[in-house]
């Protein structure tokens, strides 16, 4: 490894490359804070892939038909905000790159979509970028199948580090890419053996390519410095039909006194040290200066894109005017005018009908009239499909034989699927959704808080949603999980107790554009309560008056999901004894809270005691309890406050005391 | 394939593997409920594993050098109940088997630990058991360095399946264990190619052989029905120096209709079915009826190592009177006598010195006084030491050449260094404690929770616990996380507020012997707040009063953690108006939940208003604030409400108004 020699071999590649390392160097010695040695490491990778193989135009950032580039190593950020910024995207302007990691600037510590155009994710947590991918790849094989290859044919590339390949959630996406021979998704290795503890044999010894290699994917070794081998292997990883991984060898914080130390991992800040490293580089520039020269080489790799996006223009034009409205249509997250009459038409008709349905059930019912006018809608089921009722009869499996399937047996995979859903909704053009039981909520959180902080509308199917799970037992009960999701901010959570709250949750759901959102669905069967049909969906408003006091209100029940049966049983009992009970029915806390004061003060008045019932933890409750500045009733709350235990359903709702005896009992001891 | 051949060639064998088979159908057919499919197939590795290797005595089930049988497709648990009942365990009677899947039944529908001896750990979620089997493989070593090979040799052996194998968390398992070269943990996998949703491709095509050699791993296949194969493969992996995963090719619901398909995954509970199985079997028996002969012989297997037992019983005896007494003190998790003035001279110590360290250095000054004193502590990290300060001087990094070495290089794997930090709990002998950046304790939250349900004392050192980080921005920093916790029921949350209160909160977390704990601590510096020493543990009581009103108690304000300097600074800026201002800290919500309600009356009278900071969500709050039955006060909560950003940690608590400022212009605002 001799950096001269290097930048003589192959001058022109190694000052556009230098300029990458320079900004990181300058930008982290300005925060004081950051990592220095993965973009010095990945230079040359980044530099080879934006210049000679990297479909882009830094005019047009939100093309559909770019290929997409996600550093899931996040915290080489300076890597990608020195790319955009080179190549001239117009949101990271030498500014932002020099107040790197300060209040308001684009440029945060680690990527954040939404942040600046040409950030495809926000990654960081590491495994999240590599998974999303998987979903990248997904979608575009998918929107490939239906738009045909004149509109949608690109590569998903990815740089991943040690960390992501060690996070399990990189073995999940592994497998699945394996497994659906996503040939289009190209993975670089930064392979620089450098963890944050010291060397990664310290925690790990595992042969990386072999096992790709047994996943079902083509590996590459290289050296990642050489540009020509950079080139010829992106180039062959291009031809195959694999899913390809580059194994980079690379020195981390390269040409400094840090390489292939620990130390070089996090933020160098020695004026010395940076100093030495640019002498070394051959780099004469002041602090967060380009020279023109370079500069006008990025931009012109910035703009190498605009003649093919000017001919994909006119191909997309060529298309049927339909074709071109569905094609719009589905970027813009825009729901098909059908769906709300759609979608009131079954409300109508279930409020007639009646049926018992457990909302797992309704569920399905509700996606069985959506997914044929939605073509947008990407279903799937952590190997839970008959559980979780997410497939319906038109969407066809996904497969190799199947491109535009649009289910997705995701096996036993629930983080990989949250990942990758977030990346199928990044991608665009379609709205992913996928299940599993609730208690499973678990392993998906990472990306499902990923979906929040994105603000994108992933929907996660989660059923089974209670101690109603019965049998399996506590491990499988969910006790704390909606409160879990109800913490998160940018999050609704939907507790719908009959077909119809379900058919408008997932009105909501599939509607909003800037919000996940998480279906809490029952196992068991539940009655119909909104027999009386409504245009509006009331579930928009978060909370309602599902049945009113008759005579002087003494009392409020709130409830959600399977426990408004119980409330409904509960009023029964008090009114027979004369006891005036109101029952709120509250799917979506969310909502409730952007509603107006004065709704919100109809809905819950001061001054009835107050009980709610909900088959899980408190925490969550005591603001609709006591109101939100305490002082407004004596209330109570009958739910769980342990795990749940292994028992047929009804059995656990009697020993765990959530029966209509016990609310009306609550209630009468606060009377 | 053929039922009679298997049957008649080695009839010994079989009629005992086909009691187990029996049983299975029996009990699933009584609970209607259950997964008939994998029992049935892995019934004739499970025998021959008892029959010829598995080191134990069926009525001293807590022998500490037993070997260990973890069953990680915990959906199988008839496998595991039918080898209890028929070997001779005492609490798995025939009439809890008649009882699987009831209220108050030992025989809950996943494993449960703690329902009954002979369940080392609790299964379901999948590939939890052979990532707690990690753990037990380490906490092996590291008791054989310390004890010796005549006190401490054992195997630990698994089954998982193909949901096990896709779990991610198996990805982090299997990498750890081949690092670490963990020649006495023995894998079998039941390949059976089925799963819930289908055939195993229709979701993943990995090559499992190359996948586990990759991982350093030695790998045999064989056929999953033939004895011989078994009891030579098994022999086989307890010569190998390495880690060993043993295919075993097996087929689902054998002998059944269901044979070979997905329904035979589920509960088999057709009459017909049944009979026809059995009949399959050559098993004449009604149902839950076992012949004596085949009783006897696996009766005989539940007592093989009685005599192995009184031999070590011997050699235990013969250790020193020190050593012994130090193996049962480990391993009934007594802390040793030493502990509590050791934190109390630490205590003294700071309060006179009164540093302005950061919690996690804290936390580190504690570690470094207790850990010489508490051989029974195994420390790590999932590759953040420096910042999580989880290593002290003498630990020794475990390793190959060191196996007695207290610290351990996890890697970038939360989910796996909690599943096997449990597995370490659950063998007994040691007290894990490892740590990461608190917002990722979503990556293993999975495991933490299955330590709240088992009641195991694992330690959860968690970090970087909000906005306080700083740079890296939202994607790391807490802002739910502390919720989270406190949703999880039988979990104990410290957000000590200094020195003094971290080492009350260790000292907890190291005596409590059934709770795990997660410590919530600051990257950000903190003043020593605790200047008066009190040799009683405050933290103990979960709140009490730091700083008490001047003049007539207009406010309370409580805080934890970081926010309680805060929380001073505010009382001081109303004590400077005249209103007088209590200060509670409220280092651990869930011990304050404890106390008796005079006492808490105590330290939260009604009457003054009230108002919390945390740097958080409110959620978990309100019941503080408002009362548990509402009414008591006028309250407000100054904390988070959404994401946080990337800026300086100063920054973001002014911009996110968590200043003292802010919280005194609320308690003006109320009064």
């Amino acid at each position: 490894m001799d950096i001269t020699t290097l930048r003589n071999t192959n001058p022109d590649h190694w000052f556009k490359a230098a300029a990458i390392r320079a900004l990181t160097l300058d930008a982290i010695h300005a925060a004081n804070s950051g990592h220095s040695g993965m973009p010095m490491g990945m230079a040359d990778v980044a530099t080879v892939l934006f210049e000679k193989h990297l479909k882009f135009d830094a005019s047009a950032p939100r093309w559909p038909d770019r290929d997409r580039f996600i550093l899931s190593a996040g915290h080489g950020s300076m890597l990608l905000y020195s790319l955009l910024y080179l190549t001239g995207y117009k949101d990271i302007t030498l500014e932002e790159i020099r107040n790197f990691r300060q209040w308001g600037a684009k440029t945060a510590g680690h990527p954040e979509y939404g942040h600046a155009e040409g950030i495809e994710t926000t990654t960081g947590p590491l495994g999240q970028g590599i998974s999303n991918a998987v979903g990248f790849a997904m979608a575009e094989e998918i929107q490939r199948a239906r738009f045909g290859k004149k509109i949608v044919d690109h590569y998903t590339y990815v740089i991943a580090g040690d960390g992501c390949l060690m996070e399990g959630v990189s073995h999940e996406a592994i497998g699945l890419a394996g497994r659906h021979q996503l040939g289009k998704l190209i993975v670089f290795w930064d392979n620089n053996n450098i963890t944050i503890d010291g060397t990664v044999d310290l925690a790990d010894r595992t042969d990386q390519v072999q096992r790709f290699k047994a996943a079902g994917w083509h590996v590459q070794e290289i050296d990642g410095h050489n540009p020509e081998e950079i080139d010829a292997a992106i180039t062959k990883a291009k031809s195959t039909n694999k899913p390809s991984m580059i194994a980079c060898k690379t020195h981390i914080a390269l040409g400094s006194s840090a390489q292939d130390t620990s130390k070089g991992h996090g933020a160098l800040t020695d004026p010395k040290l940076i100093a030495d490293a640019k002498e070394a580089y051959g780099w004469a520039s002041g602090p967060f200066e380009v020279p023109a020269d370079i500069k006008q080489a990025w931009e012109a790799i910035g703009s190498r894109g605009a003649a093919d996006r000017a001919e994909w223009e006119d191909r997309l034009a060529a298309i049927s005017g339909r074709k071109q409205e569905e094609f719009a249509r589905m970027y813009a997250l825009d729901a098909p005018k059908k769906l709300s009459s759609t979608i009131r038409a079954l409300k109508k008709q279930i409020s007639e009908e009646q049926p018992k349905y457990a909302t797992r059930k309704s569920s399905e019912v509700v996606l069985e009239v959506v997914n044929p006018i939605m073509p947008e809608t990407v279903g799937g089921s952590a190997d839970l499909t008959g559980s979780n009722n997410t497939k319906t009869g038109d969407l066809g499996i996904f497969d190799l034989e199947n491109r535009g399937g649009r289910y997705i047996h995701w096996g036993i995979r629930e983080h990989g699927m949250a990942a990758a859903m977030n990346g199928m909704a990044l991608h665009g053009g379609m709205r992913p959704y996928g299940g599993t039981f609730m208690a499973f909520t678990d392993y998906a959180r990472p990306a499902m808080r990923l979906a929040a902080l994105m603000r994108i509308p992933s929907v996660f199917v989660m059923t089974h949603d209670s101690i109603g799970l019965g049998e399996d037992g506590p491990t499988h009960q969910p006790v704390e999980h909606v409160a879990i999701s109800r913490a998160t901010p940018n999050t609704y959570v939907f507790r719908p107790c009959d077909t119809v709250e379900t058919a408008e949750s997932w009105e909501i759901a599939l509607t909003t554009k800037e919000t996940p959102s998480v279906l809490s669905l029952t196992r068991q069967n539940l009655p119909t309560v909104r027999t009386n049909h409504t245009q509006k969906n009331l579930v928009a408003q978060g909370a309602y008056v599902l049945a009113e006091a008759e005579g002087k209100r003494q009392a409020i029940l709130i409830a959600t999901g399977s426990e408004v049966e119980i409330a409904l049983k509960a009023r029964d009992l008090l009114q027979a004894e004369g006891i005036g009970t109101r029952v709120v029915s509250m799917p979506c806390m969310e909502l409730f809270e952007e509603q107006e004061d004065s709704y919100r003060k109809r809905v819950l008045p001061a001054g009835p005691v107050r009980v709610a019932v909900e088959a899980g933890v408190r925490q969550g409750w005591d603001k609709w309890l006591l109101g939100e500045r305490g002082r407004e009733a004596k209330a109570d709350f009958v739910g769980m406050s342990s795990f749940g235990a292994s028992a047929p359903a009804e059995v656990l709702y009697e020993k765990f005391g959530i029966t209509a005896e016990a609310v009306a009992a609550k209630v009468k001891a606060l009377l």
